[in-house]
This record gives structure tokens, sequence and C-alpha cells, in this order.
């Protein structure tokens, strides 16, 4: 269990760095509060476009699993170990859309799905999906993360 | 006076379900982190459009209080009894509007209204208006609701 | 040194005051939360129009700048002093935008270099940075700002 667990953690990407004046994570009491968690890859966008016109569900599920594995490798590095997640308190997920768009739930699923696969139990939430007239570097997705911390 | 209270909290709606992969509220601590409040009334969207478009201000102030009433009937289900709210800590109010809109605190107020409402001076708050691009199911309004628990 | 803090503080704007029914500021144990902090001077909008149209990126960090010390002012009259702020947990920078805006961090990092001017270390945060299809009022930067407060 511990082995696979460790396994798991270290496929995890390379945490981001902050794109400006900020740090990947601040705590206060048992919270911990991620940045804003994009789908970057080595510093690069690996997403770029809005859901309802260059990307379409699929890419935006994609994009949404590369922010939450980014933001499970920013805890992780805070952390030391995913073991001293409590829960995650809260996931909102914000997307780059047309106005038409609605299917903010199927994409947010794959964000969702990534904090359950990982942390079990630990990894339910609280959550809101929303959709941004534009997001950082033109990518689709944003991750806000507030997670509950062990406090031994 | 306890009976007046059960009066209101028997006519709030049905507890609206969630819509993907997370849970209608995260307890952390005190603070009780709802999920996205929705217009939604037995699972259907009770309000489509966008203000500044298909939707004019009494429509979207419509919207926000059903969105309102279902976040106090999560909370209660949540809690058992509204009792035990001790504050509402923080309402977010998210508008699917056109760029052009401006009237987003006209609209927030109707929120804020039902706790004040609901919870006397208890449901005072910090809040935040925004205007989205889209939000889901194609609906008007999305309330963001922290509350503090009374602690035994 | 706390001639100096003085100095500072006595330089910052007058708080605004609410646009509708919510608080500047609520507080839940050490966390405080202040309500959506705008650009607002003596009531009213210093700054109109949407990053990518009407405002260029200086116009952005110009309004960003007075949006972020107005929350100073909010957080100065609520604790007495900023003294007792003990962290920044939390900005996020919403910024009224085109579809085509890219430069959020750029923008955001004005907002966030007067915490760090005014507080030193403890200024230090995580950071979102979103765009808004609208914002209250047609103005430019809504700021969300969580504040730990010192315990005694």
């Amino acid at each position: 269990m511990v082995i696979h667990g460790e396994d798991h953690e270290t496929r995890l990407p390379r945490p981001p760095e902050p794109l400006g004046r900020y740090r990947m994570a601040a705590r206060s009491g048992d919270l911990l509060f991620l940045s804003g968690m994009l789908p970057i890859c080595d510093g690069m966008p690996e997403f770029r476009g809005r859901l309802g016109a260059e990307l379409d569900i699929e890419a935006g599920r994609s994009a949404a699993r590369l922010a939450a594995r980014n933001g499970l490798a920013v805890a992780r590095r805070h952390l030391t170990t995913l073991d001293r997640v409590e829960s995650v308190v809260r996931l909102t997920v914000h997307l780059a859309t047309t106005p038409e768009f609605e299917a903010h739930a199927q994409v947010a699923d794959a964000a969702s799905e990534v904090f359950h696969d990982a942390l079990g139990p630990r990894g339910g939430h609280s959550r809101l999906a929303l959709g941004a007239a534009s997001l950082p570097g033109g990518m689709p997705v944003e991750l806000e993360v507030i997670l509950a911390v062990k406090s031994q």
C-alpha cells in the first residue's frame, strides 16, 4: 500500500513555478491554499484556447487532468507527502469558454477524478465550475484548490 | 420562535444533488464550504440565459433567490438545523453576463437578502459579485458560499 | 519602525463602503475575508473598461494597485492596525477582459506588489488571476482577499 502510494506520487509532474510575484501555496492553520493550477508542463502551456471554440470537451478534460496533477505536485512539495492531506475542501474549476458553452460539469469531473484517484475518500470535495472570459496565457483551465492538512 | 424557525425551514426547496463527481458541502474545522449553488428546482434549471441579453435584472434576482434558498437547504441537510450556522462568512455571486452588464450588485443583493431573512444578524457576510462568460447548463447564477458553524 | 509603519498606513485611501447588502469584511477564527475590492475612490469608479479593449496593461495595473490599497484600508479599519495581519493567505485577481487577453499575471503583479510593499514578508500569498466577462459598475479589476490575523 505504501509502495503503491509512492509509485503514484512519483508519477506526478514537476511542480510548476509561479508566473509572477506570488507563492505556489500558502497555509493558515489547517488549510493549505494552492495558487491557480494551470495545464502547464515544464513551464510551457500544454493547452491553449477556449471550450466551445478551439477546444472540445475531451481536450478540456485532458487540460483539467494536467492542472489537477500539477496541484497534487505542488501539495506534495509543500507537505513532503500527500499522506498529510486530510481532505480536499474546495475545488473550483475555472474554464475559458464561449458564452454558449454549457458542459462545465463534464470537464470539471476530469479534475475531480484526479483527486479521487490519488487520495481515495480523502479526495472528495465541494466544487464550483465557472466559465471565464479568458485565463492567463490563453489557457483553458485554472483550478482553485483548498486542502485540509493533518495537524500533526 | 422555534416554531417560526421550523416553519421557515420547512419552506426551503429540496436540496439539489451534485451534477458530477463532488459533494454538495465539505467541512473543515468550523468552516462549511458549499458547492456551487444554482437556480435549480427538482434537478432542472429554472432559469437559463445571460444578464444583459435573455434575462433582465428582475429575472436575475429571482434566480439568485432560488440559488440562495438551495444553499440554505444544503446547509440545513448537512447541519440538521440552520440554528448551527454561526455566520455566513463569504458569499460570491457569479452571474453569466454580457460584457456590457454593470448591475451585478443589484442582482447579488437578492441572494444576500435571502441569507439576512433566514438567519438575521448571522446572515451578514462579505461578498463578491462577478460576471462570468458562462455557467453550467446555461444558467445565469452560481453562488459560492462559506459558512461558519457553531463548534458544539 | 513604528513611525514608518504609521506613515505608510496614513497614506491609504479612505476605506470604500459596500455597494449593496453586505459587509466589507467578515471574520471567522483567524481568517478575515474581505469583500470584493474595486478601483473605487470616494465612492466613484476610478477606472472603467476591459483589459484588451478600452484599457491597456498599465491602466490595469494602476486599477489593481488602487483596489489593493482599498483592501489594506478595509483591513486596517477592521483590525485597527495592519500589524495584526499575520499573512495574506489568498489573493484572487479578477480582471474584466476580452476573450483574447492573456497578460493576467502582469496586471495581477501590481496588486501583489502592494501587499508585499505594505506588509513585507507577511505580504506573500497564494494567487489566482482570472478573466471575467464583466465586473460591477464596468470596472476592470475586483480583488478577492483572505487574510490570516494574529490570534492575540
